[in-house]
């Protein structure tokens, strides 16, 4: 969450007179997003993001993330896609880094949720999902059960200065979700990190849909499963909320319709989702220095969910 | 250059409630500034800039800082000043901080000024002292002569490890000024810290003067000696540029004019400058962690400039 790569004024300018979208104005380095470097910018016409792709986004999957966002943008979703060149070029290279001119949308990311705006959150990731039923390009989910397995792997002894017993709790979840991981069910291209950060509201309405740089082929219901439990909890995990959770998974089912099969393996979904988000988080919190700026979001937070969807079980997303 | 307060849209819309500036559709923690924590702020009538003071900034200097902006603005200088709520009231209390919430000035910060820029550089300044000739209210500038001798002690013998000798050059250097430093020219409030990061122009016409976190009483001809040391070489303070130089001045002498003995103090003021920012680049390269996200600038930057400016003597600023 800071600007990695400093890019002067008169690069941006230079950069924007290959496009047709007016004369630099303005320019400020944002602080958003993952790993990338961001700039909010203003021509005499419009207001754009420019995104700088750092190392967390690999240049390989650019394409496949831009042609998703297209392909979203001219269904009417509320994505910002890549404006392209004079010369119809989408990625460019700026100060050494693949870089994107991308549409500015208006809106505010919700702090805590209201039932309002969860339930506008489902139906978002419900018309997403519509949309996307005829998108055809695959990108391999690399944070699926293999990858967890790895990253497990990887943080090994150390998952014990986290929580005592986490390298146990850990193996036996993905034990578990190894035996019961759904097979059968409708895969779809996915967003797979829609938290509230990644969603902007005006009105409790949904204006826009961010940050698509984990976006991959998967089941659809397990989108779901990550966006409820980014959504339906207070933020360190504490306090579930059953009016919001409620609202989310029928704000999803008015625009997509879920199967008995989905809605019986979300339970397990949930979990792998929150096993998700406490590997990733684990592993940035063990690789991140103590008085590094970045801002460590604590892994405990995805333990306490994964032992809610634990002990709730199959009743928590019954009709 | 980092966002170190995170406010929620929520809260930030409830802070705007309490002004007369319409209602809140996007809002970005930008990266900008000293360290400060900053936000752009859109509403359906205008933009802003929300900014909450950190460490860096005394809560008791805000005061002098919001009726210098309010005075220049007055007169019409491109200055950002802070909006008062409908109760009249600058300053805020966010999330513990005090926060104000500013007008959004458009334009650029020159990378590296051309002979242009550094003119209009010179004329913006020379415009803000003419205009605050009649602005009676003070504030010692703590990072003076005094100021240095202090940052010297505290640095101590760690200055070796920035470059050899450094100890013994900073010695002499404060030998020398503490001799030479003028006592009689006029004084008034000035910016002193105007880098071109703190200039917005727009076709080489100056559109903003920001950062004014700074500013305090003190010899006028200084404020245009630390201008000359930011403007008139590369960043690294390698090269000397004498097109700039005297651009710049020949632009504040055009708004302003020069005495005879500011002109002759000149050489002394740059000196003072340089070993300001050598002094304070010092302090914080020494205490900033290497792998924070904080970008470290280079002391030896404005070690060189030093040199350069005691190598030069009068004729640099010969009329």
């Amino acid at each position: 969450m800071a600007v990695y790569t400093q890019v002067s004024a008169e690069r941006i300018a230079e950069l924007l007179s290959r496009y047709d979208v007016g004369t630099l104005v303005s320019a400020k380095g944002i602080a958003e997003g993952v790993e990338n470097s961001n700039y909010v910018l203003e021509t005499d016409r419009s207001r754009f993001i420019l995104t700088l792709y750092e190392k967390r986004v690999d240049a390989d999957d650019l394409p496949f993330f831009l042609k998703l966002l297209d392909h979203l943008a001219a269904r009417g979703q509320p994505v910002p896609p890549a404006i392209a060149d004079k010369a119809g070029r989408q990625i460019q290279s700026v100060n050494g880094k693949p870089a994107c001119l991308i549409v500015f949308l208006p809106g505010l990311s919700p702090g805590e949720p209201n039932v309002a705006q969860s339930r506008s959150a489902g139906a978002a990731l419900g018309k997403l999902h519509q949309s996307l039923i005829d998108f055809a390009d695959l990108r391999p989910n690399t944070l699926s059960l293999p990858g967890w397995h790895e990253l497990a792997r990887r943080c090994g002894d150390a998952l014990e200065e986290i929580a005592p017993d986490l390298g146990k709790i850990v193996a036996e979840e993905l034990a578990f979700l190894d035996a019961n991981w759904p097979s059968e069910l409708p895969r779809s291209a996915i967003h797979a990190d829609l938290f509230p950060d990644n969603v902007l509201m005006l009105d409790d309405k949904v204006t826009g849909i961010i940050d698509f740089y984990f976006a991959c082929t998967d089941i659809r219901a397990y989108d779901l499963a990550v966006t409820h439990a980014a959504w339906c909890f207070d933020d360190e995990g504490r306090s579930f909320d059953a009016e919001r959770s409620a609202a989310l998974i029928a704000g999803y089912a008015e625009q997509l319709p879920l199967s008995d099969d989905e809605r019986e393996a979300l339970p397990i979904l949930a979990r792998g989702a929150s096993l998700r988000f406490l590997l990733t988080r684990a592993w940035d919190w063990l690789n991140t220095p103590d008085d590094a700026l970045v801002t460590r979001k604590d892994p405990a937070a995805f333990l306490r969910r994964l032992e809610f969807y634990r002990a709730a079980g199959s009743e928590l997303f019954a009709r």
